[in-house]
């Protein structure tokens, strides 16, 4: 009752005795802001548990070579990603000031700009297309994108998402879609923690986990041996293998290349190795063991100690045993970005001394069974009604980071609402 | 012509001249020997390809504390367990022997020896028995054990086989069949390399891979994610999480631990890692992922860099963090041994300070799912009619060990010997 009087004293005094400024000039932004191609949210008739935000996380890229300085700073700086402890507000920026000039550089070599918005974008779009089809009582889906160290940034994507209708009072739902098949604390973890304080900046200064009116969500955690995704990656890799001349095909060895971990977070009881080691198995499965195999990892940075065999090592030592026909699989991340484009591409092959057998399976961009993967993976979230995984709850063994622990307990919270929202009794 | 000659003047040599005692004495012996419950080689009616002895390869343990010594000082000598390069001679007798008084200790405390000879040669003399019925063409099946540290050895094996007719001009086919489920460098490949040793000193002196008359070898080098073994692992977990009071099951967390390696191995490129990763995540999925779990890594020793998390702390961590319902599962081990009944059982579980409940689901040892299982495992790789498996030949990216290269190539020449032992038309 006082928040009814309330509000209708509020729109009393603002029709009676506010300038006409001051009411329209928030109006004239919406109206800015609705000519943009955002996404209103219509009900469809079908989708009586609709519309569905869906928004795929990930760590972006700099889409021009302008975009490097920023996106190091904030890549530096997080915590969650590259552990400095209390030195990180100094040593990242120092670092990321460092690598700049040389990271600007790959990028030009790349095409100027990292690829992975347009592909994200894309990637989403067509996924929600097929989710209107196949899930019609949680459309319509729409989709949006919220990056760790790039635009559109996790802030800008909640805006969007406000502006667009979703929650502040009017709630609705929204599903976070890590688009890292396998969960790592330093990359899903990272994002989850960041969209948790976010949402508690923008909808959620109570101490409620929900508060009326506030956006639900959702999280797909990990999906690391869906036999969607087993599938896409085996057909790029068989696409591969077909460019050797049949009589060398069999001999052919794989090497699967993920992002490689600091071992404090290895140690720490992190879970992705485990979990990019099943996709590795369920790939290898799929394909019958038809070929050879190792799993490898890149992108080790610094002088602490890093999880190995490192990628380029292993093409380096490979060749010196006389095996030249290698193709490296790109496992832990969806689509291209500077690791595969400029690291494997032009760092790893072109330094092998064979560019024409050493060769790397296309990264799942915009391959049809992955985006058909990616709409099975989030139908079956949908309909399970399931605020994330029930592993995602469990902290790792050693770990100490209090925002880790609230942003879990934040995100299981989330299952009341969704109870609510979905009508499930208790 | 000559070596006829030289022959039969030796026989004539032997009836002639000879004394007595000098030809009967080996003749004694080998009565004595017959007289023991040795395997005699009879071709069984249905067994068109049989006899076939099943060679249960493992790391063995000593059977009584008397023991521990030898065990030790064999292990510390194995480069392929634990790679202390030239020093190894020296420092490795200077550790077993400073290491001997205190694993004693362990072995009294769990009740003098190790059961996992007792427990080995039973689940192959099962195994065997289910095998002469599904595999018949291959039968009889014989059960042997060898060891790498602990009686019985795998030269005591071989000179057993060779006793009972297997090989020394007489041919016939063995199973190196490797009770690790996952392949590690410093465990199979460590066997391997000694079977291929013995092989050598003991058959193979001429440069031929397949001298005539000589055992044919097939290798079952990892069966990481079979069915069968999955599924004793899974109700061996169900039976432990039964023991907690129904609503407080689901809340339990699973900590699957195995063998840690040192990173130098890890890093070398060993396979293992990703193995057992692979059979965590079969094992969750046969479960329905019903638990939060993690993986983690045991008895890690010396100074140097070993994989982790480790086991002991991540107990310790979870308690501390008030999540007191764990159950350990060894899952990179078929049986009990000292790192089960001793370390996680009296010091892991024994140290918790609540050993009501932090529980360990019991080892594989006698689970009638699970010799089923290897009977499966080994029925198949008798139909396969494959020398081992393709994975098994490609070393390590960054192997140096020149015994490692050897062994694999004697271990699919055998590929050769086996097509034509089967009567395979190249």
């Amino acid at each position: 009752m006082a928040s009814r009087l309330s509000t209708r004293q509020l729109c009393q005094g603002l029709s009676r005795g506010s300038s006409q400024r001051l009411v329209l000039a928030p109006l004239a932004n919406q109206k800015r802001s609705l000519a943009t191609p955002a996404h209103p949210v219509t009900q469809d008739e079908t989708g009586s548990k609709g519309p569905t935000a869906m928004v795929f996380m990930n760590m972006g890229g700099p889409s021009t070579t302008d975009e490097v300085g920023d996106f190091l700073s904030r890549l530096f700086s997080d915590g969650d990603l590259i552990p400095l402890g209390r030195l990180q507000n100094y040593i990242g920026p120092i670092l990321s000031a460092r690598r700049t000039p040389k990271i600007q550089k790959q990028y030009s070599e790349i095409g100027g700009g990292s690829p992975i918005r347009k592909w994200s974008e894309y990637q989403n779009a067509e996924m929600c297309k097929i989710l209107d089809k196949i899930s019609p009582q949680t459309a319509p889906h729409k989709p949006y994108t919220a990056f760790r160290y790039a635009n559109p940034l996790t802030e800008e994507m909640y805006q969007t998402l406000l502006k667009d209708g979703f929650g502040n009072g009017k709630g609705g739902r929204a599903v976070a879609f890590t688009q890292y098949p396998q969960y790592s604390c330093s990359t899903t973890g990272s994002s989850l923690n960041d969209l948790w304080r976010w949402r508690h900046r923008l909808e959620g200064k109570t101490n409620e986990a929900n508060p009326a009116g506030s956006i639900t969500w959702s999280v797909i955690d990990r999906w690391p041996t869906h036999p969607g995704l087993v599938e896409a990656f085996a057909q790029n890799i068989e696409a591969k293998l077909a460019e050797y001349p049949e009589e060398r095909r069999k001999d052919v060895v794989l090497l699967f290349s993920a992002h490689s971990l600091p071992m404090s977070v290895v140690n720490r009881g992190d879970t992705y190795p485990a979990e990019v080691a099943a996709t590795v198995h369920a790939v290898m499965q799929r394909l019958k063991f038809s070929n050879q195999y190792r799993l490898c990892w890149q992108s080790q940075v610094g002088p602490s100690a890093w999880l190995g065999p490192q990628t380029s090592d292993t093409v380096e030592n490979y060749v010196k045993k006389g095996q030249k026909d290698l193709v490296l699989i790109p496992i832990a991340f969806t689509s291209d970005h500077i690791e595969t484009l400029y690291e494997l591409d032009l760092e790893v092959i072109g330094d092998s001394g064979h560019p024409d057998t050493v060769k790397r399976a296309d990264s799942l961009n915009g391959s049809p069974v992955f985006i058909q993967a990616l709409a099975d993976i989030a139908k079956d979230h949908l309909a399970s009604g399931q605020a994330c995984s029930f592993q995602m709850g469990l902290r790792c063994p050693a770990c100490t980071s209090e925002r880790c622990g609230e942003s879990k307990r934040f995100f299981a919270s989330q299952q009341q609402g969704l109870d609510s929202l979905l009508g499930v009794k208790a």
